[in-house]
């Protein structure tokens, strides 16, 4: 929520509904700019803050917004009352700032629910069996939102969002990019894991888990818009196949500028060396994601993976001190310059010949593949970052995603 | 607290005393303008903002102060951990924006200093007994401190302000006016009823009731101190009139301009009257402090009272539209250019002559006394707003409390 005027148009939008007879839950985000001013504070008091502190500061942004909510529904007429993660409960588990939900108690909000009431539930936060605030980490206001859901079995989750629905690919890079009307579960899982940012990665996997209905859509839309239309806008995620209905091949191009490659050259290539590499850094709680390992000379190998861009340092820092005096490799490289760019589409699973055109498509435009990774439904590949937006396009076309209903 | 360099010497002065092997309990408040900020956005909103929902929104103000100060404390190298009124917990009654403090659980509190912690607390909130968030209004974190400390039972409780003692009246008003040592907690909850703005009133009576040592210091002195020196500054708040010292007559002069003066003239004398015109004002919540009631001509009376002056208007709509047409009463007047002064002391219990005094110092002074309410440790006066300098500064003198040990 940006503004007092955007929180105010969240009341006219949920009054709408509310009036129209359905039993509403919003979850609604801190406001703009909120979360990042607190974590700032608390970064200037010091460079390295305790976890468990930093959640008791970062969730008051979305207390705030519970409350101001309640007001602005209030002012519409409406009856309503908010909860923070604690007071649902919310129940988590003790990883501060990053807290999985381990339960949702629905009493007390189906009581409120039960009373007329529209019911406001801080997002990105939740409570340990012990009582100590955590949050849920960036994104968590759409897992909180699909997570209760779930807990109170919602007809449908809405995620309210800056976007008007999923596309095939990000209309800023490709301007033919078209919006989707649905897509998989497990595509927009692909796309979420792989860098498109409309959701939380952790939300689709909870829409997915408990089979949510989740529709993306937009906040920008006017608030009083006619139900019957605002309930198809946007993009639905689906959990069953529709077996009578030609699915695409493949339903979007995805890609990430938040990559580096980090190679180790010149390992003994014996059993047990992958483990030597990557059991340092997943100590050092960095995210690997794609792992190559390639048949070198002499009885060497080189090893390379991708992290996150925030974590190349500090994993180039486990590699040189942790990993290099130990196995005794060669040279210890980092690369920030990459990005990942990936097919993805649940067509895939019965078509061949997708990697195929995906490799000649980024050939005829000269580009070079560092590293490819696949699974059932997407091809990744990792490439120089500068010949990202090009490959995208590329692609785009090359499967057809700028045709309606390819 | 006001900027991170303030939180940071909070944590140096709380640390010198934890290292020194002190059990540290903190109550810190919210970073300077804080609070208000979040009650301007939630009027923002709406004018006429939920009051359950106003403390959601205000008590994150305390929570941010609390996860900013352990974490402060926790760069100091020390061992802290930072708790919401409703992780204590501090159960309150459901008095939204003005809740009282019912009972402190002490368990948790204890646990973490029996493990030599630091236990920071936010001020100015608790949970109801169907949990509830409330906010304990303001100079809540003082009464909170006060409260936590008598909870815990604790040697002495500190209340750091932005003045360095309690005077014999407002040095900004009298140059000469001079630091106590000590007051009785009878002296400070008068001070405190009449204005002077160092304690909230509530921390007083808290204070009071659970004859909790307080003092009074100034948190802008070097954090660092030397602890015999910090334990003597300041002022004593005691509980135990020690029978051999010499009692000033008075100890102070409090003032205040928050005043406003209502009138009803042309009553009739009657029994029940004054429950027929404060009856209505009590229901509308507004407090009353003095109340005069003089006999007038022809069977009627004249009948005045004062309010805080932001509630003027309002016990002025209520005389109006309530009680003078009930009553047949004559005109109904109101002056927000009043302003109350009082001399404040113990030893006038055993003195008499200091109402003689005061009334005397005043006429010399030329200034009319309008209203006058007397208790045993003080005399007050309501007079024209214009003239409360000259008569704070007059009376200051005539008391001789320029002088040390008057």
């Amino acid at each position: 929520m940006g503004s007092v005027e955007r929180i105010r148009n969240v009341a006219k939008r949920v009054a709408k509904w509310h009036r129209a007879g359905y039993q509403m839950i919003v979850v609604p985000s801190a406001m703009s700019g909120e979360t990042n001013r607190l974590l700032a504070l608390a970064k200037e008091v010091d460079g390295n803050p305790s976890p468990r502190e930093l959640d008791m500061i970062a969730s008051t942004g979305e207390q705030v917004s519970v409350g101001l909510l309640v007001i602005a529904l209030q002012a519409e007429g409406v009856d309503a009352v908010s909860f923070c993660g604690w007071q649902v409960p919310i129940k988590t588990d003790t990883a501060y700032t990053k807290a999985r939900i381990t339960h949702i108690d629905d009493r007390r909000v189906r009581a409120e629910l039960a009373q007329r009431k529209v019911v406001v539930i801080t997002g990105f936060q939740g409570v340990t069996e012990d009582g100590h605030i955590t949050t849920l980490g960036r994104g968590g206001s759409d897992t909180q939102a699909v997570a209760v859901a779930a807990a109170l079995k919602a007809d449908e989750c809405l995620i309210y969002t800056d976007v008007d629905a999923v596309y095939t690919t990000d209309p800023r890079v490709e301007p033919d990019a078209r919006p989707l009307g649905s897509v998989t579960f497990e595509e927009m899982l692909e796309m979420a894991s792989l860098g498109s940012k409309i959701l939380q990665i952790r939300s689709v996997e909870f829409a997915g888990k408990y089979k949510v209905p989740t529709r993306v859509l937009t906040s920008f839309s006017d608030p009083m818009i006619p139900i019957a239309e605002e309930a198809k806008s946007g993009t639905l995620i689906t959990f069953e196949e529709d077996e009578n209905v030609e699915q695409a091949i493949i339903s979007g191009i995805a890609f990430s500028r938040d990559e580096a490659k980090l190679s180790v050259r010149g390992v003994p290539d014996r059993p047990g060396i992958a483990y030597a590499i990557l059991g340092p850094v997943a100590k050092a709680n960095i995210d690997v994601d794609m792992i190559i390992q390639n048949v070198g000379v002499g009885g060497t190998t080189d090893f390379s993976f991708t992290v996150h861009r925030n974590d190349m340092q500090r994993a180039l820092d486990v590699l040189k001190n942790e990993v290099q005096p130990v196995i005794h490799a060669g040279e210890v490289t980092g690369d920030a310059k990459v990005a990942k760019v990936s097919a993805v589409g649940i067509g895939m699973r019965s078509h061949v010949g997708v990697a195929a055109l995906m490799f000649e498509t980024l050939s005829k435009e000269g580009i070079n593949i560092q590293m490819i990774s696949t699974s059932e439904i997407k091809i990744s590949v990792v490439i120089e970052d500068k010949y990202m937006e090009l490959a995208v396009r590329a692609l785009h076309r090359a499967f057809e995603l700028d045709k309606e209903s390819a």
